[in-house]
């Protein structure tokens, strides 16, 4: 794995962040995942990673960096 | 100002996402500030960047990303 997964619901505070991230690491370095669009369809492959809240960006050496604080994964299943 | 800032405590948790951030970033793009080692000499310009907590990366366009956290700026002042 040699790119980063930032996972994100689509709210305010993982949008800002997304386009930080992606200027920073440059687009061609991070894959984008709306989990929150995702309803039902499990969220077990980024919990499984160590995703905990939303935004977060899991690296290439499978660490995951929550940014800011937007919302728990218990919030997005809703 | 075109390079990111990176700004940490000392915790284990800084440490661990400055490896990651000086690592995707580029170690040319990012400079790294220990505020921990700094007491007293005046938190005042990362707390007017937005700093709420460390670690945090202050990005070129002036947004702040709190990544995990680690600690408040209330607890590093001590």
């Amino acid at each position: 794995m040699s790119k980063s997964i930032f996972y994100h619901a689509g709210c305010p505070v993982c949008v800002s962040a997304e386009q930080d991230i992606v200027k920073l690491l440059g687009p061609e370095k991070v894959d984008i995942v709306h989990i929150g669009s995702n309803k039902g369809l499990g969220f077990q492959k980024q919990e499984s990673a160590g995703v905990k809240s939303v935004p977060a960006l899991l690296t290439p050496n499978g660490n995951v960096l929550h940014i800011n604080f937007g919302a728990s994964m218990a919030d997005v299943k809703g």
